[in-house]
């Protein structure tokens, strides 16, 4: 149980990845809510922030190739600011592509990285210039082969998660002998095997993370030479965090992290590489606004429960067994606080966003106050339900602090 | 961990609550699949399956008011299904009223039962004339009091979840003694002090669970009646189930179990009585169909995993802790089964259906095949996400299989 009860109200952003803008950032959403009073619950994102974190990784990791993932915040504004910085993009389905192209990323900017994909849609991906694709599966990779013939394809190999905050568990990625098959199969396919890729975690919160990953890329990148195939890409996945309740290391220790394992592993033989960082370009620079719907106490007599306008099927999914620990800010802070349970809104019992995590809200909060949820840009619009209990959709705001 | 190797393309619905018109709905609804081919995923909903559910419920608790509970399927059809056939409605927010009201409900036939709302959706209810609301906390009555003044309202109390699949947990209801002090409270605010309520979780699989809620209830009654308040009314609320892979006591039993319980704690003066099915109207009148997007060795080399194109975030969110295991068909039942691990589409580690809970299917699956979810018509297709992953919501298809 991580002790939260110093966090209410909290503003400061002095701590973790954020440098220039994040604060300016939460400064001008601040203003935007005060003066347009939107509908709750909403996010609002500055596109300002998103262009400072892009840019500063850019320059942290200048050969690296970036692609966003398009998953952790799909507004259109977010992706064409984005294709403005060129930056390239990692899609999970024909949606995204779809997105990404009508918002003027060309082709050969997209990874398709999603390794479970219909034949059909490789087909359609093809037909629209993509040619990079990730497999983990001789059934996806004889799909690839079919549908988009002489593509690129690197394998995703399964590694170690520890240290995320949302680890993936062994749902992607094949052992690093199976990859070395199918990389050796792709080219027998006539395809480009090109690569390894590996996801360390979302939210990884271990800079070192990435060794277990960069290492056991060389042996797969070894192994494939002894067949006389050379492989040329790493793919370090996504799992730069975003700032949530938890101390966040600065990227310059990621960075550093991720230096040292290629130097190790890799030496002057460093292949291309690419990162996919959705949390970290998107995450701190939303803020969802909600509203407090209700304050209770509870028939226990041991806790408040602070009900919001938002919940887990509203956008906040990664509450799920609280894992993500959003910070909050509310229209009382100043005022002397006390525990809460925090729910959302719908007539479902498992909408509750806290109840082991200890959060403390100030005691005067009540029905029709404010409560913004900090760092709320990444995995949270996009999962909003259709209409579960008959509450519509979250709506998204893009302001650009830059220019205001 | 429960054996469900045996129920692989079991389409056999002679057990559980179901009785005329259900092995028909799903006939129907296969024909129309195979004629139409619609787009996966997508839930088909056959009205005559929904038609006969609700008089089966009508003809086996004759003197209870049945409240549908429109979060279970709030598709415009099925409403006004329910409508015409006069039944009448349990909501949870302004948006779901005026689904009942566009599809020709009464305001008179809505139960307002979230308790927790804003005071302005308070107020809108009763602009609509909606009369009747849940309530289980001194600031959701002042809320009531103030924007729905002399408006029914019944109080929910916190029972035992025991035997329910999904249970509540803590977050609706109170203690009893503080269901009198709302109560007398209400009444003092110029309210109509109505009953009581209580919910002994979803899909309750023990018919004696109603049991505690009816004492509860009793309790409630004579202790309001030492202060000389009568009330009125006790809501059942919902529970009944849908056939699911477990089996299910079949509906007569529930009626028998509630009716003892009413006569034991009520006698000769029984109260007004309400019921919410949702699940048990809807649940069995859908099926879902998916598609297989891929079938793939794991790298543990013990289980198969089968990837369809629906998943946690395109509708299954009761697949949450695999507490919902619906019973399966694919378009190869007949031929030999094994083990599977069943995952949905996107590139989210969480999005997996069933790794503990033991499913098995044809040996001869594979990518293009197609996996229909049975009993599916209940808490799916509003939970979809909006476009996680880029995949767009799940579409819904009715057909009436009397007039086919």
């Amino acid at each position: 149980m991580t002790d939260l009860s110093a966090t209410a109200g909290v503003t400061d952003r002095s701590s973790g990845t954020g440098q220039s803008g994040d604060r300016g950032a939460t400064d001008h959403i601040q203003e935007f809510l005060r003066q347009q009073d939107p509908e709750t619950p909403c996010l609002v994102m500055d596109l300002a922030s998103v262009r400072h974190r892009y840019r500063q990784l850019r320059a942290a990791l200048p050969d690296i190739r970036i692609c966003y993932a398009v998953k952790a915040n799909p507004t259109p504004e977010v992706v064409r600011e984005l294709v403005a910085l060129g930056s390239s993009f990692d899609v999970a389905s024909p949606g995204e592509i779809d997105l990404c192209l009508a918002e003027g990323a060309a082709p050969e900017s997209i990874s398709y990285g999603n390794t479970i994909k219909k034949g059909r849609d490789i087909a359609r991906a093809y037909r629209q210039g993509v040619r990079l694709f990730a497999t983990d599966s001789p059934a996806d990779l004889a799909n690839i082969a079919e549908n988009a013939p002489g593509s690129r394809v690197f394998c995703r190999i399964l590694v170690d998660n520890k240290g995320s905050r949302t680890p993936f568990g062994r749902k992607f990625g094949c052992q690093p002998r199976t990859a070395v098959a199918l990389l050796l199969r792709a080219r027998e396919l006539g395809l480009d095997a090109y690569g390894v890729s590996f996801h360390i975690g979302s939210q990884q919160l271990d800079p070192g993370a990435w060794e277990h990953g960069i290492r056991a890329a060389r042996e797969v990148f070894d192994a494939c030479a002894q067949h006389g195939l050379q492989l040329q890409m790493v793919n370090l996945g996504g799992g730069l965090p975003a700032h949530y309740t938890q101390p966040v290391p600065p990227l310059a220790d990621y960075v550093r992290a991720i230096e040292t394992s290629l130097d190790r592993h890799f030496g002057e033989q460093r292949p291309q590489l690419l990162i996919e960082p959705g949390r970290f370009i998107v995450g701190d620079a939303g803020v969802l606004r909600s509203e407090v719907v209700l304050v209770a106490d509870a028939c226990d007599g041991e806790n408040r429960w602070v009900y919001l306008d938002i919940g887990r099927y509203g956008g906040l999914a990664e509450t799920e067994g609280e894992a993500i620990t959003y910070r909050l800010r509310t229209s009382r802070d100043g005022d002397p606080c006390g525990p809460v349970v925090l729910a959302g809104p719908t007539c479902d019992g498992d909408d509750v966003l806290y109840q082991r995590t200890k959060y403390a809200l100030p005691l005067t909060l009540r029905s029709g106050d404010w409560v913004d949820l900090l760092s709320a840009g990444a995995y949270t619009a996009s999962y909003s339900s259709v209409g579960f209990n008959g509450f519509p959709p979250m709506r998204t705001y893009c302001i650009d602090g830059d220019q205001e």
